[in-house]
Formats: structure tokens, sequence, C-alpha cells
């Protein structure tokens, strides 16, 4: 099974904590192949930072889709998630709707702990739009400077797992997910320091990626996920253009 | 006041259609700029395709946001519409919004009508964002064949009337929305043919965007609305790089 | 374009508030004429006080509604406006309705706040009654006593201001509604003082309003808002025992 | 035990329909007294007319409260019934209530049946109110023409035994609402004609008024059924001006 | 009338409890009889205790149902109501069930106070069964040592009422329900204490199964509470083997 | 990694059918054992049923948990999941859930279809406790006459096939479950002849429980899912009895 890990961000140091966390979460078959973003922001944090990395998810997909199994949206919030779903027909998955999935078994409320609060609005749309606000007990978020993404684990240890203690005794917190790649591989180290199952959601999207890879799901032929029509497309990148103009999903399934 | 009109769809004829109604809807005072999406789809009715159509609502704001009071995104589905709010302090408003909000007080649920099921998910999703499923009786599609967007209206007059009556009929519609730029014009002609407040989308986005010009509402210092911090961009368009790059929402206000 | 402006208050010395505020913010087509109650309370709190209020609404509408293109219920609560929408055929907005309406495309969610907690339950089923549940932030209420309904603003205005910042501190609003016809005004003073935009629910009303008459909707014949067939009425003033006789909505329109 | 029925219609045929079922359904030591509305309508079927038969109702509880130990508004849709919570310390129930919360032991989702389709928005509105639309099925309406309201049960028996079996057999009712007090005393004629128990809305407010008396519940000093403070009331008739010039709940609690 | 009050816990001390304030609450021509779990935990608490009751229910109803006119289950939370609604065809009512339903008509949101915060998860998940969220305010609950079930009320008064008045002080309970039958009698004891009324819920299901005998609603047919085909059963006790092997509800009714 | 899928029915033919879809599904390091209720019933369809079905998983979990690395309750509908959850401490996943779960990524709403409508109350119950109704499409079942549960999916498949697609077509379906161990194996043989993806519900669960397991959540030590305090129980199975009566969740983990 082949899957291509998708950072929509233009950090490689994110990146490679995520091929980490991935390698070491992925089952004997699994092979990875990982892409970091062209150009757009080094870390999506907002609404119009999504529209960038959402573009940036469908123009890596349009070069690479053929080759993969599956592939995986590595930022959570999930940039392009539903878009992508409609051009290709290999299952996609992002880490937000990886992580609550996978929390759900696990606990009845879920809270989400992350490193801005300027990312709290776009993730809680990101519940809404997976209909899980129900399951949501809080999102609490640090209010680091984001100097530097790929240090923001090391730095806030102590932070994160009192925010996430925050969560289960004053929101209800039954799981927590500790969201974002840039805290890849976190969960493991401070699982002993919170009372309650700890989801990481880099591991969480490996896991939901080889479980529909196994179910061999078809691509929709009607619905909101199948492909459009064929139509003309203007100043897009060639793969981009060749997909829409063809309104043929790419794949190899 | 000033308005500037985007049609985030790379047709023309299409905004030419927006133009005409938009020039009627307005007050004596509204000045009126329409642009077209230089690069894109001619009609977008996609989750994929808004991502592309919200990316060229960024790019036309970044370059003239400066010079006008509010825009409206002329496209019903609102591509980059939160976006849009996050990056520029001047009032936006989508066609979907204006006709939803507008919709509320003429009747107790409203019907989205318009002409091409593929729009259905993303108007529904639409919906939801907004808040405002519990007011929404229905959303009811005709499956005309889009070969010339611009002359849909035309041909399918009789059609969209029966949808529209039977949305009141069986669904409950007390006020139904003739959805889309391309419908624009279409609810003055057929008023007496619906036993319900008809609403079209572009007048009522101008009628919302002159009220909220008048209240004069300050950009957001907080909130899921407000500017994002400054932050590095690669490989986007000067305008957009500038406003990322100093985090500031660039306007006249 | 003539409105009617809607004080089922019996305090005049809210009538020239409402007065002052409506006519600054309509535009300059607009004449705007305005009723007190004639009987009734100084200022409607309750549902109890409500149903006398939204009596006095219907009575005084049943009067005049002809000579008008849209009446304004100039009460935070809208006593009587689904009433109202039965009985006559012209447009007829609330200000509660028409705050929240265009507080939406302003912030996610948004505070509602006023001067006296006794009005929280009412404004609250006004939200629900609305659907708009899913956009409110909170409700935050001084406990301001009320010997003069007319001084509340000018004795109040940094308590007012106080709630409006923990609202948007404590409870996440992103924009925040001043509610009430006695807050009239208090918006535009205070505009620096809060991060977030502030609606002021008289001019609301009348930019709402203003919209409604442009878009000329039709009277309804079938839904909830449509007339009541005729039938006999008993012990009622004349007007509206006539309107209820003929089972006509009465307007010009 | 000491019940005052108050019908808010005028129609006295009606009050009698109410007698007959209500004395059958009360307890041996439950004494009834039943008031017809003094002005108004025969029979209240929409928001104008139940603002007009909840002032009827308020009035009558100002004049007798004080000799009861509950009351019930007798007509489905609850006239009034929030606003005499918080004017008088005596329970007070509604029809519409009473039937809603006494269906919930006896099957999951009711569905309300009833005489025309005019009375649907406003019952809708009751159930939302309830907070009880996730109970609800359906609302199935007549189109009975209303010629005399005391004569529609014995004129549409078996279409109204349809409509309930309609409800069980598409809308998934497990329990049938027979609504409003028109239709007192059928249901217990037709129980054999549909599978799921069947509630008769007046003996349910009856039931449901002797179990809130047996519970001896205190009039609440704080909350929304509290008693306003004493304020100026002007034009309106004398008990009512009392009650609220006073600030006190008038009973004998 | 005859009324079976099943303990599904094995506590005899807290059975007799129940059995006072039941007896005190009923109406003269009311007979009761009183069942303690005969294997079990003397205090069920969790779902799997839950489970573990309910077949208690279940059994002691297959034995008993044909003697009564309706059954209580007295545990808070309701252990097996709903499966034996489809067993049997007597009314059946559940503590939990039965105070929420009374507490609508006294106030817009209800509390529940209880006093062990194991058993909040059951609560609120009986709550959501019954589809009152919307009307729940708080679930507050003590964190008792529960030593002796029996003792709990007395031991803990002032700590109950001290958290039902956080319950209409910080969350806005406008009614109050004093949960479980180890806190039967405690309502009558404390109502002066607490300014808005309580709900004992040992008396609500007294009060709600005598509304519900004397309706005397039939078997339903169809939908989810009606009988089972007949099926094979295995290793079952006699009584509910026989029922489920014929499919027949048994029952005097 | 081990799994032990519990059979909460006493057929053992579906337990053979369970067993060979879920080894084809299981990952290679995966081992498999199966166990079938010792009493009870052939198909569990109600919640009294499944009451009888949830203490099964308890007890042949108290005896057999300590073994394994997660457990299976291998019947739609989920007999005894959340209390399970509370007394072991391995993770325990059941074939709704995983079945859910697992069909959110595929589309944005999921129909179930199944053999009996008798089922049909539970499994929405089912959906509710999960919070997924926001993304349920529909529940289409047959009416299938249960005379042997083993060949429920041979005789019926064309049926199936066609309330699969007609859930696409009337309900909006984007992905349809094939519910129920008696339906194991179906989909794979019908993928071509639905337009959307097709979830099985046995291979659903062995994904998500070895996804599960790949994650090492620990224990909670609060919230719904800890294990309950000690406490005496009387009248139950030892292993059951000793497990509640130490209150340590069992288990190697």
């Amino acid at each position: 099974m082949r899957l291509l890990v998708i950072n929509p961000n233009t950090s490689a140091s994110v990146t490679e904590k995520i091929a980490a966390v991935a390698r070491s979460a992925a089952a004997p078959g699994t092979e990875l192949e990982f892409v970091t973003a062209p150009y757009g922001v080094p870390y999506i944090a907002t609404r119009a930072e999504a529209i960038i990395g959402g573009r940036v998810v469908l123009e890596i997909l349009a070069e690479r889709a053929a080759e993969f199994d599956a592939a995986i949206v590595a930022a959570f919030g999930d940039p392009g998630l539903g878009a992508a779903r409609e051009l290709f027909s290999l299952p996609v998955v992002g880490l937000a709707e990886a992580a609550m999935l996978l929390a759900c078994p696990l606990g009845r409320k879920f809270s989400i702990v992350s490193f801005s609060s300027r990312l709290e609005p776009w993730y809680r749309e990101c519940v809404e739009w997976q209909g899980l606000s129900g399951r949501l007990a809080s999102i609490r978020m640090l209010d680091a400077t984001v100097a530097d993404v790929g240090r923001i684990q090391a730095e806030n240890e102590d932070l994160l797992v009192a925010l996430a203690n925050a969560a289960v005794e004053e929101d209800g917190a039954e799981v927590v997910i500790l969201a974002g790649a840039p805290l890849a591989g976190l969960a493991s180290r401070v699982t002993e320091r919170v009372p309650v199952p700890l989801i990481e959601s880099v591991s969480a999207s490996v896991k939901l990626a080889e479980a529909l890879v196994a179910l061999r799901p078809r691509k929709p032929l009607t619905g909101s996920y199948r492909q459009s029509a064929a139509k003309p497309a203007t100043g897009l990148p060639d793969a981009l253009t060749r997909l829409i103009e063809t309104g043929q999903a790419s794949t190899i399934r």
C-alpha cells in the first residue's frame, strides 16, 4: 500500500516531524512518500491560508495521485479535503478528521489542544463540517509565539500538558486530541501525564488511511464527491486543467 | 458609496447579467464596479472550483479593496467569503448569505432553487456554515445542461417556476431564493407565478452591502475575522504576499 | 419610501430616542413616522407585557398600515412581529431580528448586551424563534434600576461597554448588539472602546426595512404568513375587527 | 383541588365539549370551573389570534386566579401560557404542552393531527418552544371547512382517523395527539382504529394539572417565570393593572 | 389502580425510602407494591450496572406485570425502560423521565442535582435519550462517599441545597430535580431554601404513572415499542423465555 | 495483535459468517478468536434483547478480556459497548460504530440498509448515541421473514441492492452501510451494482480495532469510561462479580 502524505505548509521541518511519526505508525506493508508545499505559508492558521493550502493540495494530487492508494492532507483543519475527494478517486483523509473519528470510540467527548488561538475558529468550523460538534468538549489553545513552528512542541510541552488536563477537569473531555503536525510525536511522550487517552493526529491519519484502503471503496458516481462534468478551465496549472477539462478522476483505482 | 462586485467565474456574460441587475437594485448614491475572474472556470459548481474561485477573490481584493466601501462575492456559494473578511477590513458579502438573511423576515422557511444538481451539496454546506439549516425548507435543482451559462435563465424559465412552486407546495417553503448569478433578474419577471415572495440573490447582496456600509462597522481586532499576525509567504501574487507578510488589513476604512 | 416606526411601549422619551437615531440612519428618500403605544407599560420586559404590546402593534397597524411601505416594531424582542406579518401585506421588521441578521455578516457569533436581566429570557426566546441560537455567543445584561428608561444609556455607558468587552473576551462574541430602543445611539459613541463591530438595533431595523422594500416582496398567499380566512370577531377595536372579518390584508401594496 | 379551565375562544359550544371531557377525566376530588373568552374569535388559528387570546387568558386569570389551585389554557397552541406563569403563582398548563409531555412515555415520536392546515405553523412553533421538535414525527391537518367548530369532530371522524393512520405508517409516529378542544372526546371513540396510543389533549391537561398540584411547586423568585418588578400600567383592565403595578403574583398559594 | 414499583438496586433501605415517599404522593385509589432487585448492586451508577439492573426489571415484570395497571422503574437513569415498553403492555415510567417531564411546565430549564459524579454520564445519556437536552441547564453532583446509600440524604442536606442554588445562580436553572431514590423526600424539607420549584423524582413518577393509567393508552401494534415477533430463547429465566418465545405482551390490559 | 470477536447472538451460523469476513479483512499480524453467546436469542433486534445480549458481552469479557488486545461486539447496534468500556481497559468497538465512523470519510451522508424493520428503532438510537444523526441520510429495511438468519443474505441479495440504490437516489446517501453480521460479505459481491461506496460492518470493525490498538490508548482514570469504585455485587457470575467488587479493570494493558 502506497500513501502520499501532503504537507500543505511550506515548512520542511514540519514535514520531517510528520515523516518520523507517520513512519512509526505505519503497518509493515505501508510505503509512505512525503511532499512539502512548494508555495504558501509556513503554517496555515486562517481560512485565507486554508484556501491557498487547499489549492496546493489539489495541484500536488493532480500530479501524483495516480501513483498512490490513498493520500493524507497533513494539516489539522484539512484544507482542500472535500475538494480532493471530488477530483480524485483514491481515499483522501485529513489529520483533523482522522483524529476526531478515532477519538470517538475512546471517549464520549473529545477536546482539541493546540498551540495558537489563531487556529481555533478554523478548527471549530472543521468540527462542524464533520457534524461532530456534539462530541466536542472544547478547543483549548496556547498563545505560543510561533517563531519556529518546528520547535513549538519542545518548548511548550508542560503548557500543552496543562491545557490537556484543564480540558479534562473543566470541560469534561474524555479523550484529548493533540492537534496539528507540529505536535506530532508529543502524545507518546506525555501519555502518563494526562488521565485520559491522547490522540496524535498524524498517527491517526495513517491508521485511518490504511483502514480505508483495506475496505476498497469505489469512487462515487453520484453525490457530492462525484467528479464534475468536464468544463473549460483557464490559467490553472496543466495537470489541474487536464482534470477539470476531462472530468475524469485521475487514479489507478 | 463604492461597491466592488467580483464575479469569481470567468464568464463575462454572467458578469453582464450581474451588472444589469445590480445597477437597477442600487440606491441613488451607490457606485458599482464589476470584475470578472481572470482565471478559473466559467461557472463554479464544486468545492474544488470554490477553492480556485476563492483564491481569485482574495487576489482581486488584494489589488483593489482600498478603493471601495464594500465588496460583493457574486457567486452563490460565497467562495472565499470568510477568508476575505480576515484579510480585508471593508464589509464583504456573498450572494448566498445576502439572499438567505433577507429571506428570513419574509417567511419562516426558505427554499433555494437553481439550475444544476451539481451545486446542491456546495449550497447546502453554505447554508450550514451560516447556521441557517433550521430555516431551510429545501434545495431544488434543475438538471439543465449548462452549455451556455448566460442562457440558462431564458431557456428554463418555466421549469424554474415549477420548481419554486414545488418547493412551496411540497416542502413548505414560505419564501423562495432564485439562486446564482445566472438567474439574476428572473425573480422580477415571475413574481406573479409563485404564491410566496421570491428573493433574487444579486439584488439582495447589493442591498445588504449598502445596509452594512451605513452601519459603519469597525474591523475586528479579535475573533475569527481579525487579521492574522504577519508571516512569510512564498510563491503568491505580490499584493497577496504583501498583505500576508505585513499582517495589515488593506483598506481605506 | 414611507416607514412607520411603532414604539409598543408607552414611553414618549424612548420614542424620541428612536426617532433621532432612525432619522440619522435613514437613506435620503426615506420618510419616517413614529407612533407611541397609547396603552400598556413604559418598557416591555416580559412575555406578559409582550402580549400586551403585541396587540398594540396590531391595533396601530390596523389603522395605519395602508399609508406605508414598511413598518418597524421598535422594541427589541419584536412583540407581535409574526402576527403582523399575517394580517398585513407590507414588510414588517423587528429591532431584534434586524440587529441579528445584520450582525451575521460581521462576525461568526454575536452577543446581545442590554440593561436589565429581566429581559434575558424574552430575548433568548426571540433568538430561538429566529433559528439563530447557533450564532449566539451570549446574552449579557446589566442589572440597572430602571427608574427612567430614557436615561439608562447615559447613566450606564461605562458598564455597558464593560459588558460588551466581557462578551468578546469570555464568550467569544465577534460582534456585539447593543439591544433595545433605550440604547439607541450608544453604539456610535463607543465604537472605539470595543474591539469588534457593534450593532445598534434601531439603525439596523431602518436599513433592513429599506432593503426589503427595495426587493418588492409580494404578500404570500400560502404559508404561515398568509392572511387567515375571514371569521367573526367580537369585542375588538373596529379596524382590527374589520381586518379579521374580511380576511383581507390591508395595504397599499 | 380546584381547576380553572379557560377557553380562550369565544365559542361556547367548544367550552361544552371541553367540559364534558374534562369532567370525565378528572380525579374524584377535582372540582372544575369553565370560562369562555368574553371577546376575540370563535377559534384561534394564527399568531395574531393567539395574541388576542393570550391577553384574554391574562385578563381572566387576573380576576379569578386566587380562587384556584391550577389553571388550564384550553386551546392547543397554548396562548398566553408563558405569560401567565410570570404573572400568577398557581400552576398553569396548556393543552399542547400537556398532550406532548404525556405522549413522550408512550412512544418515541408523536404526531399531531388536527382539523385545519391554518393551525400548522402555530402548532409547530409551540412544539419548538417546548424543545420537543426531536420527538415530533409530523403534523398532519385536515383542510376541513370550519363552518361550525362544534361539529368538526362528528363530520370528520373518518378523515381524522385516516390522517392518524397516515402519520403512523408514513411518518413513523408511535403515538398520535388528537389536537385541539374541538376534537375533545374523539380519542376514546376511535382507539381501536389506530394501531398506536392516542392522546386527547383536554384529558391530558387535566391529568397534568392534577399531577403538578400534587407536587406543590413553589412560585419561582428568580428565572423567566418570576413576577416582574412593579411598574406603571396604562389603559388596561383593572385587575391586570393592579397586578402589574404591584408586581405581586396574585394567588392563594 | 395498582402500581408496581421496582427498585432495580439490591438495597432494601432505599426501597423503604421510595415506599414512604411514593405512598404519600399517591392518590386515594392508588395501591402500591414494592419489589427490590434480587441480585445486582446496591446502587446502580454506570452503564454496566444499568444493563444488569435493566435485566432485573425485565425479569420482575415478566413475573408480575399481569397483576398491575402500571409500573415504575425506581432508579433515576431508568434502566430497562425502553425494553420494558416493548415486552409489556402496561404503562411503564422511569424516575428520570417523570421528573424531567413534570419539570418542563415549571421552568424553561431544569438542572439535575444528585449525590455522585459517577452518575453524571449515565444521567446525561438519559436526558439525551428523552430528547430533552435543550431543556437541561446543568447536572451538578456531590462527590459524597457512598458508604451507606440509605444515609446519603441526611448527611448531605446542606451540600445538596448549595448545589441546587448554584444550579439556579450560575447555570440558569428555573427548576431543580433532586434526582434518585436515595434523595426521595428531601425536596419537601428544603423547598424554602431554593428560590425555584424542586422536583422529587419518586413523587413525580407516581403522579405520571397515575396520569398515564387514566388516559388508558393502548399497547402499540407498530413502532419501536411493539412486541417483537416470537423467537427462540435459550438460558433465560422461565417467565422471560415464555414472553420472548410467544411474542405476546403479557398483561391484563 | 489478538482480537476477541464476540457474537452476542446465539446463532453459530452467524458466527461463521463473521469469522470468514473478519479473517479476510484482518492485517497479517492480527489473530482473531470468535465466541458465540451461550444464552439469549439467535438474533438481537430490540432494546430488550440488547440488554440480554449486552450482559452476555460483559460476562464473556469478564472471563476473557485479559488475553486480548481489543474486542469487537459483533452485532450492529453494539449491545453493551459503553458498559464494556467502563469495566475493561482494552479497546472495544462495535459493528455499528465502526461502520459509521469509517463511512464518514467516504461520503457526507450515509444510509444504513438491513434486513428487518424491527431493527430500525434500535439502530436509530445507536446513531443518536454516537452523535452522528447529522450524517445519517436514512435507514432502510427489508421486511424479510427471518426464518434462518444465516440465509438472509443469499435469499435477499437483489432486494438489498435495490434498497441501497433507493437510499442513494431518494435519500441522498453518499455511502451505504450494509448493516449487521448476517450481511457480512455481501458488500464485496455487489460493489458494482451501487454507485457509491459500500461499507461492510464486520470488516470495518476489524480495521477500526486494529487502528485503535496501534494508537495504544490508555485506560481513562476519569470520565464516563473510567472503572467504577469497588462495590458489593450479588447473584452475578463469578468473573463479573470479581470485577465489580474489586473495581479493577481487568486487562493485560
